[in-house]
Formats: structure tokens, sequence, C-alpha cells
């Protein structure tokens, strides 16, 4: 009954960014960024999940299905929360996502500003966390209730707890694009040495899924 | 009848690395190089030219045999030529190939020590060239004799030939392994803002292969 740590479809360009550069309100994922998730939005459940019939049913499908199952709590970053820097102005911003975020259990949201906890629509709870990422990560294991953790990203926070070897599991998708700048996943990180191997990995028209492991 | 500046099955670890860490005598491509360049053994024709039978005849051998077609000169960094750094301490290395190296065509090194040309079994001739990328390419071009030229690496070689928008066609082959360190293709290299782009990309059990292009 050990909760896990995952990282689940976390997007990468072919050049290795999991972001575009500029990100702003228009562009959460960055400029360039939404089509590193492309080869979600053809899926059965993604479909399914916004009131669409039909949809791919294989391996993608699989893998966008896994990253939802057993997850009882989620950490983003600040930036994945949202566009805003520095302290809070005011409690407006509530999340890219509208009125029902599409996480439904409790998020923590690193940030080093403090603000109250914003209670969602369909079970999602966010809780900003300011005491550093392995207070998160005690909260959020708390919180899951015996289920899996999930670290949504971006990349400097899946890099912070990989550094500190607090993630079990990261499934990455490399989609078929170029994004040039940005965010390099990798870059400066030397997964061997900090005890990660491929485990799994997966190709197919839309993206290459690899799945890394502790040794 | 205009000659191509080709990159062919460049090898390349999924955290981006042409290259290992620690090249020696031992580790032509750094430790754990080798690795990247494992989807090619099975081919048929690694396996041909290696005087074996049999071999793989699917998309990792297509992608092999055209590495090798239509090719008039090479261009290889120092490095690639061997573990020697700085000015030549007399002329015993002749590269790691052995007497009969697989170019079989002019090979251009550059460096930024001069040395007499070396002519091998097989048609491989080393050219030693000081002036710049550039001067090389001319070279290649008039040695190529209508044929293209492939610039085989390494990463610093390449990405120099990028930067000045010289290549027309990057294979690369991206192997289900991780290196930690080493040299990184993508790193600092803005492909988009260079002119490039993805054209064709293919998945087999032992390697992704990327087509870039100018757009």
């Amino acid at each position: 009954m050990s909760t896990k740590v995952r990282v689940m479809c976390f997007g990468l360009s072919l050049d290795g960014f999991g972001a575009g550069p500029d990100q702003s309100l228009e562009n959460p994922l960055g400029v360039g960024g939404l089509e590193m998730m492309a080869w979600v939005f053809p899926t059965h459940v993604w479909r399914e999940q916004h009131g669409e019939d039909g949809g791919e049913t294989g391996t993608d499908n699989r893998m966008a299905e896994r990253s939802f199952e057993g997850i009882g709590a989620w950490i983003l970053g600040r930036n994945m929360f949202g566009p805003v820097r520095g302290p809070w102005p005011d409690e407006s911003w509530k999340g890219w996502w509208g009125d029902e975020p599409p996480y439904h259990v409790p998020t923590f949201v690193l940030t080093h500003h403090a603000r109250k906890p914003l209670e969602m629509k369909g079970g999602t709870v966010f809780h900003f966390v300011t005491d550093g990422i392995e207070a998160a990560l005690q909260k959020a294991r708390e919180a899951a209730g015996g289920k899996d953790v999930r670290v949504g990203g971006g990349v400097a926070t899946i890099q912070q707890y990989l550094r500190a070897r607090l993630i079990d599991e990261m499934h990455v998708a490399i989609a078929p694009t170029l994004l040039g700048s940005g965010e390099s996943l990798f870059a400066g990180l030397d997964l061997p040495s900090l005890g990660y191997k491929l485990t799994d990995h997966v190709a197919t028209a839309n993206a290459t899924h690899l799945v890394f492991g502790t040794a």
C-alpha cells in the first residue's frame, strides 16, 4: 500500500522542451506548446471527458487512461497553475481550467506566496504550499489517502523532484514537433546518476511514449 | 544536379546526447555511446559490410542503406577522427577504423593543426582542413564530383554547420538509452529559427528515426 509519486503524460518536443517560450494567458504551454499534447486529443478517454463519442482506443488512449488511474492528489508548479508571477495581486486567478478543473482531488501548488485554499467544482481543491517540494509532497501523500501522487509539471518542478529522487515513475510523451527554445527537461539532468533508467517505450504515429523508473 | 549536404544516421540518446562523456581510445563515442548505434548492427546492410549473412531488412536497414547512397565526400570533426587533442605529436594516428575505413571517398577532417593528406585502403583519403567549416565544405563539394557531402559528426561539428544553415538534410536516430551527460545536440540550438523543420519520422523497435530539412 505504498503511495507512488508519478509524472504522467508529460509532453516534450523532439528537441527536449517541456514548454515553449513566452507563457501567457493565450499560451499556457508557451508559444507552440499545445502541439506537444496533440496526441491526446484524438484518444477515446479525452473525447469522453469532453462529451464526445468515439476516438482512438490503442496505445495513446491506454497511456492517457493510465495517467488518471489511482491518483489521489496532484502537485503543480506555480507556472502550471497560472501566468501570474510574484505575490498574488488578489484572489481572482483560479487556474487555467475554468470552474471545474480536471483534477477532482486535492491539488498542491508550489509557490513562494501564501494564499488560502481554493475550492472548485468537481472535487478539486487548490492548496498553496510555501515551504518547499518535500513539504508539498508530504501534504499530498496525506491527502491522497493511499492513492498515488501525480506531479503535473512544469519542467522546473519535475526536475526538482527528480533531483531529490522523489519520483517513482515518469512517463513522457514526445511529440513530432520542434519548439526551438523553452524549458529543457533533460538539460543538466543526469538521470542514470540519479538512479533512473528507461523501463518501457512504445511509439505511435502521434507520440513516442517513454517510461522511466528507479533502477 | 546540386550537391546536398547531409547528416545521416547520427545517433542520439533519449536525453539528447550525441556522444557520451569521456571519449577515449576504448570509447570512441564516449562511455555508453556505442549503445546509441545498437540499432545498426542487426541490419542487413551492416552485416553485409562486415561479411555476415542475413539481417533485418525493414526500416532500420533502409535508413542505414540510404546513409551510404550517393555520398561523394565526408566531413568529420577532429574528435570523430580520433582522441588526439592539440598538435599532432606524429603521424601514427590514422583514425579509429584500421587500414580500410568505411568512407571510401575523400574525407575532410576539421582541425586547427595542419597535417598532410593520409591515403588509406579502399579509397578513403583523409584531408586535414585548418581554415574552417566553410572552406572544408567547399573542398568537400569539389571532391564529391556532383554527389552529396555527408557531415559525419560529432555534435560540435554538426551544430556549427546547422548554425551556418549549411545542412540540407539531417537524419538522427534516437536509441532507447539514457546517457545522462555528454554532448547535447539540441542544447542552445533553435532549429525552427534556423529554418529547419521535421520532414519525416518513423519509429522501430530499436530506434526513432527523425529527418529534418529546410522549411
